[in-house]
């Protein structure tokens, strides 16, 4: 589509046109801000004029097609964001301020503020270190043994602004050259064929089991592996997203075990992006278990960067951007490296770097605190829980359609069996069927999903993948509306 | 250094090694955080044990390596700082609060706030669209009309985190193969070499005229790109830092209207890091000009990106970490790829880009916070520039050292003539002298500056970069330290 445009760049005497930039960059896709929520932007501007919107068949756009959860009206945790308030304006802990500032702060958020004021130096408006503020890193430290049982160290800890780059770093690390290869999951979340595309390197795909849960088939990595490395593929890392992102899987531990040893025995990387750690809808029998803790547990040398942000879970602050990556069995110099990588842009954002302390530091037992914070994190997180149950429940429900629990994450990933008049007609059309589904449920519903293509999946099936934020209040609706269209959508194309 | 390790690593069975990993990365040099300011931050943690204080003929390190106001006891501005606690926690403005609220917050930044939020949509912590926030980019763009006097189109600003991000990704989209070159002055910010490394795209410098105030001698240019073009390399694009860093020099608008013409001629793209353009000391004489007012005012179809940041000027938020891009006749189909490499990573941080609408759009005459912002704008204004003076006369008047006048920005990049007998030991020690001469300014007045070498020099000069960011209560203690080295070292060495 982009393409088009390229001749008349170049009639018009222009440096930069399609033909002439990066085309890596050119070539990136990335589904998930794509062609559907285009159209979704539009028809909420349409929307926004009254006078016609009595033309549309809804009344509101749902975008499902981002985990966005402030954006769909989840509250911010009332804590992270005192804290926050009150380190942009130090003055508000002055001797003159200090009364009236009680009045409308907790006791334990000033004093957290305070303390993170003091960690930080003069201002949060100064650079810190390229790795971000130690404090901060030891805080993640401390989370991550209380988590796994295992010793961290802060100098293996880098803030960064959100997992994203976090990510695109680890890989920029790895790629040496052309003929570098990465495993990933499909489906996975665009994230990393875009930035794989973008570098120059290969995606070597694994396909995740649907029909048992989205788990991983371990020994049939191995045949992948092989056939990529004997066509000359340096395959050198791979990359696991658990909880699966778009597919609400969760890795067993023993599974996870089995991938750890198959890496150490083909001496894969393995870059761990566990963001979704804190949303787990059945902690007793599909908890998250980290990778950090099994490589411990197996006292394994397999070289691991795990990736987590404040952007998912109960927090859900994505525009805050922040986030961080801990390495673990990186040799000293490569750690030097990243270092310097993270130094060429100074540093993360201040105030994400901050709300990582709140989140790997919550308020504690006896703290002012704690009993609100822990019922906004229980109020979220069983609505998510319960409207994750709905939606998995409705989609089975649909004709055609199928559906993994969610076990976690923010999304469900069904699939639909597309009849084949529908098929035909897209492919006379030259239209991509699972795209061409959602774009029609976009139109008659407002909701806006992302189609399975722009994650990958198995040839010849088709998915979407939708969040399950829409808060409750307008859940049964958004069921509703999804059940309508899709039934209105078979009796057409049966 | 850092190559010492690699045989190691491998040997100790480590996929990533320096061998292994993206040499690209590994080579990469960015001398603002290198041996220097490691060895400043050894030397503060030993004053931080009082016991040894002793031991050190300073007191403390004194930071003049990076651009980094608010560590160095800067403040913050008050009203950016207010609005930025209320965006944060808007219950403040809730009616149960707003009366506490008003005691503690004025008039103005409570109704900016607010209008802030409502342009936000539900939450801060909701991603922005991937260009960021549509009210902040009209914003920025009605600051540029008001700058220049020619139209800004919302559509065309990009905001970043920082503008670090902004240029790396124009580097990104203009380099498409190791051929392309890009025209870089000498000295530079060496943010323009790392990325060029990292991208393995070839750096052309052009030396910019310290006799005559870091100028830019446009005839040469011609010379210049001709002798790398022949020699099969695809210049594409031209930077220009101004005001200059690390020279502290102002382009005057006739020298920039040569250079857009030779860009037209040439068909280059311009990029004009301009994110020190609040900072020029000599407004009547040496004003800043952007180059989208020239490129505008020559009706020229140059294609520029511009950029800006909220880390310099008097804001000197670096934290936050906020920056725009402004494309000017870019095409459409370019601008797309842009949009998609934003979207990539989602957004930058929200922090940054409502700071980004204060600096733009600052309180007004009339408004209740109109008198103190300007004051505080004012106050640290004053204070640079006489600093700036200060240590300019003060480096003047030191054997064998010439210094042209901090025109602009936050550096000056004063010549020192190294005696021989220096040089020779250096040579012998396999030291580079400018870095050697540093060093031993560290180590005897705890003040931290940058080598030349890390920004380039003519081949035999030697330079520093310093800021004039300390306080003006430290600023005397700071010159008459330098002076006494400077004496000593000569004494030794003449």
């Amino acid at each position: 589509m982009l393409r088009t445009s390229a001749s008349s760049d170049s009639k018009m005497g222009k440096v930069l046109n399609l033909d002439t930039i990066n085309s890596r960059v050119r070539d990136m896709e990335y589904a998930v801000r794509g062609a559907l929520p285009t159209r979704a932007e539009q028809l909420a501007q349409t929307l926004s004029c009254d006078s016609t919107k009595a033309s549309l068949p809804f009344k509101q756009i749902i975008f499902c097609n981002l985990g966005n959860p402030q954006q769909l009206e989840q509250k911010p945790l009332t804590f992270l964001r005192q804290v926050s308030s009150l380190v942009e304006y130090p003055e508000l802990l002055s001797p003159e301020k200090i009364e009236q500032t009680k009045l409308l702060f907790p006791g334990d958020a000033i004093s957290r503020a305070r303390s993170l004021l003091a960690s930080v130096g003069p201002s949060i408006g100064a650079y810190t270190g390229s790795s971000g503020l130690l404090k901060v890193r030891q805080d993640v430290a401390k989370f991550i043994e209380h988590r796994d049982g295992f010793p961290s160290d802060p100098s293996n800890i880098q803030l960064t602004n959100g997992a994203s780059e976090a990510v695109a770093r680890i890989l920029e690390l790895v790629v040496s050259d052309p003929s570098v290869g990465i495993m990933i999951p499909i489906p996975q979340y665009p994230l990393y064929t875009a930035t794989l595309t973008r570098l120059g390197a290969q995606a070597v795909p694994y396909y995740l089991q649907e029909e048992s849960k989205w788990s991983m088939d371990v020994p049939g990595l191995t045949g992948i592996l092989r056939a990529h490395r004997e066509k000359g593929i340096n395959v050198r890392a791979i990359v696991i997203i658990n909880p699966g992102n778009p597919t609400g899987g969760v890795l067993s531990s023993k599974n996870m075990s089995e991938i750890v040893q198959f890496c150490e025995r083909e001496k894969l990387v393995i870059l761990a992006d566990e963001v979704y750690q804190a949303n787990t809808y059945d902690k007793k029998n599909t908890p998250f278990t980290s990778f950090k803790k099994v490589v411990s547990q197996l006292s394994s040398d397999v070289e691991l960067f795990s990736f987590h942000s404040i952007s998912k879970g109960m927090v859900g602050e994505c525009g805050r951007r922040g986030g961080y990556l801990e390495m673990h069995n990186i040799s000293d110099s490569v750690k030097d490296v990243l270092n310097k990588m993270a130094s060429v842009s100074l540093c993360s954002n201040v105030p994400g770097q901050l709300a990582v302390d709140i989140m790997v530091n919550p308020p504690q037992p006896g703290d002012e605190s704690h009993d609100q914070y822990n019922a906004e994190l229980d109020s979220i997180y069983n609505s998510l829980k319960s409207r994750a149950n709905k939606l998995y429940h409705a989609f089975n429900s649909l004709e055609n359609v199928s559906c993994q629990p969610a076990q976690g994450a923010m999304y469900l990933f069904p699939q639909i069996k597309l009849p084949n008049k529908f098929i035909d007609y897209c492919s006379k059309d030259n239209k991509l069927p699972d795209q061409e589904y959602c774009m029609r449920m976009l139109e008659s519903t407002g909701v806006c999903v992302v189609p399975g293509s722009g994650f990958g999946q198995v040839q010849g099936t088709f998915h979407f993948r939708t969040t399950f934020l829409p808060q409750e209040k307008y859940f049964d609706s958004f069921i509703h509306l999804l059940t309508v269209f899709h039934k209105d959508f078979m009796n057409q194309f049966r």
